[in-house]
């Protein structure tokens, strides 16, 4: 590791560090970025969630290793220490299982597999007290599955418990309709790829986040933006990002757009911090 | 401290989003801010600077209280693993004994006081030491002090020795020339009474942050502006930032003025990220 541009940066503080280079990176229309607040939820909330995030980060690297659930928890708890709710939970959600897999040397899609894959009920109960810090807007569950509505939060545990469903698991139900869970149960797929495509990129890490978001959003629509407007809604995004591509002047005029849309692909930013975190690890200059 | 809004931040984390906090606040004119990058020195350096510095603060704040020279050589080291060089340099000499008060339970001009006059020697060639990593713009030493030139960073600590000088002593010598060696021997008057005003200020935090670095601009010349363009500028900087007071279309011009002028402020932007930090310990809200 001699020659990284960053010797004595641990996971932690690149897991940090990827949380504020993602809110940073601007345009990425429809998100709080450098250049754009939304009503409730400004810049300097995500930077605080940045920092309050921290400790949870440090779980997740520990050698002792607790339960990444646990971690997780730990880390939106403190995210929410500013008055902006949720920034960032799905950042969260992908950013723990990477730090455990980079702080014992396998940050790769099978080491993160390993790490994904050996979660158990406690880490799915960890997960779920989580949604009692923050507001999170999600998609309802299965008919079959009220039981285990994520909004039940830590009241949906014993069920959790008695079916004995791991965080793996519970991830995997919903991996069709979110993108940080289908993150989870490939391996992060598209992570490690698009970390790959920011690495052999050039200019400030910021400019490569951008056009990292708008190359993901325009690949797959946003989950998020399907949730709360539906897949139509959110293909037609996905298409709008498309034809913005390599246009900084157009993706300009998509960020304005989707503000006053209220469009927020606030899935492929999660997906661009988690980017952010394999390129930093991987040794991007900063 | 159970109606803190931010009940689990530690002095730690708060210097480290007060350092957040200050480069994200604009206008803040002649400073890298949320809206402006400098040619080479850009908005994200300040990000990674922020997380780099985090083991120096960490010394800072240990109870096992290593010489808090060297915690500020650790935070400097860390702060320079970016390609910006140098972002808070000044923030950390600020911050640092700040913190070490902090975490002691005596963050107060009194406390910080006996921080700062309990340093040692070996205080001060840590200090010394910090200038090794990173260029710092400073003044000429005073015609009898050549051995001491920080610029000599390590070299000159045999110099040190021979003077028996602290790292109190050694900021004494420059206090009428750089603010931030002013605050040390002041007992961080102007700190602690800009975060009075901050705490019952209202706002955003940052819009909080962007007046108080111009009052403190109008206030007083920035020192750094006067090693690098002489004290008449300086003056002329100060009377200009105090007719862009409470305007904040004039400040946005000030700022774009500045930059095209290459006037720097960054003693007074040192300051108000040591006032974030004040602030943030006493509740400000974010």
């Amino acid at each position: 590791m001699s020659d990284h541009p960053r010797p004595d940066m641990t996971p932690v503080d690149h897991a940090e560090l990827a949380l504020l280079l993602e809110v940073a990176s601007t345009p990425k229309p429809g998100n709080v970025d450098r250049h754009r607040d939304h009503d409730d939820l400004r810049f300097e909330h995500f930077l605080a969630g940045a920092v309050g995030a921290r400790p949870g980060l440090q779980l997740a690297a520990d050698p002792e290793r607790p339960p990444i659930g646990d971690a997780f928890e730990r880390a939106v708890r403190g995210m929410s220490q500013q008055d902006g709710d949720n920034t960032q939970f799905g950042c969260l959600l992908l950013l723990v299982p990477l730090v455990r897999a980079a702080a014992t040397d396998r940050l790769s899609p099978a080491g993160v597999a390993e790490v994904t894959e050996a979660t158990t009920v406690d880490d799915a109960a960890g997960f779920y007290r989580a949604f009692d810090h923050v507001d999170v807007a999600v998609d309802d569950p299965p008919p079959d599955a009220d039981a285990l509505d994520v909004r039940r939060g830590a009241d949906a545990v014993p069920a959790l418990r008695e079916r004995d469903l791991t965080l793996s698991d519970v991830l995997s139900l919903s991996a069709e309709r979110d993108g940080n869970a289908r993150e989870w149960t490939t391996g992060f797929e598209r992570t490690f790829a698009a970390a790959d495509r920011v690495l052999v990129d050039e200019g400030p890490v910021t400019d490569r986040l951008a056009r990292i978001f708008l190359d993901l959003l325009a690949e797959r629509p946003d989950t998020l933006v399907a949730i709360e407007h539906g897949d139509e809604r959110a293909a037609a995004v996905s298409r709008r990002a498309d034809a913005a591509r390599g246009d900084l002047a157009a993706a300009e005029e998509l960020a304005e757009a989707f503000r006053e849309e209220g469009i927020n692909p606030g899935t492929t930013a999660d997906l661009t911090a988690a980017v952010a975190f394999v390129a930093l690890e991987r040794g991007v200059p900063v």
